[in-house]
């Protein structure tokens, strides 16, 4: 016991080396619970108990302007049926590949098309429901252009492959935009994991609407730019880190889960990420896969160079972000279009100056700071063009 | 590439045995640095430059309620001179080790009665000044109580060992409690990581000035008490956070940087731990190692029992805790010594109880909620006691 010290760096010291920092995310967790218990205390106490949970799901099945985006879903159900049935003709080779391909191509523009028209011409849906819409058509895109794929290279193949409805309707509600004939399955519904993941979705609900007004009330004082824009920046980050956390992680489990669906990788630790790029290609892991078997590597196996074929897949996603954004809120911009091509020199710039932590701190940074600038562009346009003339909304901010 | 899922759990899950969140933990930097930016320039804006750091030290300096403290720390040299030359004498055997003990514990003794006598007679000392005083006092005691017991198994061992001045003012700068011959060292002083650690205690500073007023404007209503405990939970357990960073992160290495001391374990993972007890073992590591090596081990040696050597430490570092909160500021109510003492059956509850991250979990919350209770006790007594007649204090609240 006459020794005790030994040369060793600080955990902390990025030379340590030590990574494991879960239960920093714990502490997220736990504090993000508290301070919505508190806020919930204090409404509790200031005003007792106004919401009846019966009365706003009452209130939303009465209020007419829901139910054209519902309309446009249910709708969408005709494009499934058109691609499935292309498929058993070419399957039975009652029509040709080419003959294939054009009913492929007027169903997947169509499909583009219609809800955005739709979107556009009737006045009724709400910006809220048609990006729902317009969502939900989007990735019937992806998930039929991915079954249009892989049909054609099991005919190329010769390989046994099944057309049958129930094959579409899992893939069609599987959290995955990439087709396959035979899914990895888990042996069976854990309900415990289910109903974690439910509680999850209906928690993180509730900080949705307790970080919303504070959005809401700081968005339109023009004045004072940066200081403006740094108070808009944390809570809609907040926002997008619960949608992340809602959408990627609770709601896409609780489908997996339903459904017995095996592969759960729809993100990887985009959290660490010290580039831009690793950034992009391990947030969103459904569309990176679509993107990187439907779309970037047939572009390789036709010849194209890889920069140009990285370029390509930045600018599709751009044209949907603007897509997803512009239409339901009917104004055309081009700052998400723009907001995603500034990613390009972007990730070029961190890559080349930034390493490790400080890398990390950069990809961060963007996230914190980017997101707000398009979504004050957006909004400041959206107030100017619909609010202005209107007193009693220019009177409440 | 017709088949592109495989069996696997998200990251997120705990199946899945992910751990690496380095990520987050750079995220909550950047969401500190960020919230601090933006007051910085609210207040920028609203009131211009107020603070002139010249005027702020030279206020310091010549704030008479300052110095008896430092007198204070400045006597404290004298019990380091009593341990070095007793130890000489021991060493030459001009005395005998019966002598020796006798005058080491005279000396250990009059080190933590000396101050503590200072502290409450000189109404001149503030509450601030009085803890600091005592601190650097607790951590001499400690540190000379380990010399001594180095020292001692060095001549039981005939073994050779320096008792010069140089040595025995290294260790007492040291940033360390346990005393050793040949402490390692680092090759050389990295100016880099000198001036970051410097930078992080400065920004630190920044931003304990910008949590510290919601702490005290809010901690003086005593209704609804559930309510005001969380209100002051999360600014406390900030504050708690930053001094953790800056103390045994920022401030050590610096120093150890300075003194090219090479042991820089000051801490471990505590932010992962699971029980209690796991919390206790790695927050504070030179406290740690000194009632490991110098409490109980030689507990053990001596026949006593585990539990009853763990409740011993246990109740030394509650008597100190009580020592370092209740003489500065003049109240004995036991508090301090309640609270620690509480987390012996809090331990036993949250490892029977609870696994994994719900584990992690009960510990950030014990964190959270346990200190606020123990603050808000010691602050409402403060206040009944000094402040009720003071009509300017308690308009001002």
């Amino acid at each position: 016991h006459l020794f005790c010290h030994k040369l060793q760096e600080s955990m902390l010291s990025s030379a340590s080396g030590f990574k494991n920092y879960r239960g920093i995310l714990n502490w997220c967790v736990v504090m993000l619970v508290l301070s919505n218990a508190r806020l919930f205390l204090e409404n509790l106490l200031r005003y007792g108990i106004l919401v009846d949970p019966i009365q706003v799901v009452s209130l939303f099945l009465k209020d007419p302007y829901s139910w054209p985006a519902a309309c446009l879903v249910i709708v969408s159900n005709v494009f499934i049926f058109v691609a499935l049935y292309t498929e058993r003709k070419l399957a039975m080779g009652s029509i040709s590949e080419k003959v294939g391909l054009l009913i492929y191509i007027f169903n997947l523009t169509v499909i583009l098309c219609f809800p955005m028209v739709v979107v556009l011409k009737l006045p009724s849906i709400t910006p809220v429901g048609g990006a729902f819409a317009l969502g939900v058509y989007t990735i019937l895109f992806l998930k039929l252009y991915s079954y249009k794929d892989v049909n054609r290279w099991c005919r190329e193949r010769t390989q046994y492959f099944a057309l049958c409805f129930s094959d579409m309707y899992y893939f069609v509600f599987a959290p995955t935009l990439c087709y396959e004939l035979n899914f990895p399955r888990s042996e069976s519904i854990r309900m415990g994991f289910l109903l974690r993941r439910l509680f999850e979705m209906v928690g993180n609900c509730t900080l949705f609407n307790s970080v919303k007004p504070v959005f809401i009330l700081q968005e339109m004082d023009y004045s004072r730019m940066t200081e403006r824009l740094l108070r808009l920046a944390v809570p809609n980050h907040l926002i997008w880190l619960i949608f992340f956390y809602c959408f990627f992680h609770s709601s896409m489990n609780f489908v997996a889960e339903l459904l017995r669906f095996g592969d759960r990788e729809f993100y990887r630790d985009w959290w660490n990420s010290e580039t831009i790029t690793y950034f992009w290609q391990n947030w969103n892991i459904p569309v990176h896969k679509w993107c990187l078997r439907h779309f970037y590597k047939p572009l390789l196996r036709r010849g194209a160079g890889k920069l140009l074929s990285q370029s390509a897949v930045f600018f599709a996603s751009a044209f949907f972000h603007e897509y997803l954004v512009s239409v339901p809120l009917r104004m055309f911009r081009l700052w998400a279009f723009m907001g995603m091509m500034a990613q390009l020199p972007l990730a070029w710039f961190v890559a080349r100056f930034l390493r490790g932590n400080y890398g990390n701190a950069a990809v961060w940074l963007s996230l914190i700071i980017g997101q707000p600038i398009a979504v004050l562009m957006y909004v400041h346009d959206y107030y100017v063009t619909h609010c202005q003339d209107d007193p009693t909304i220019t009177e409440a901010l």
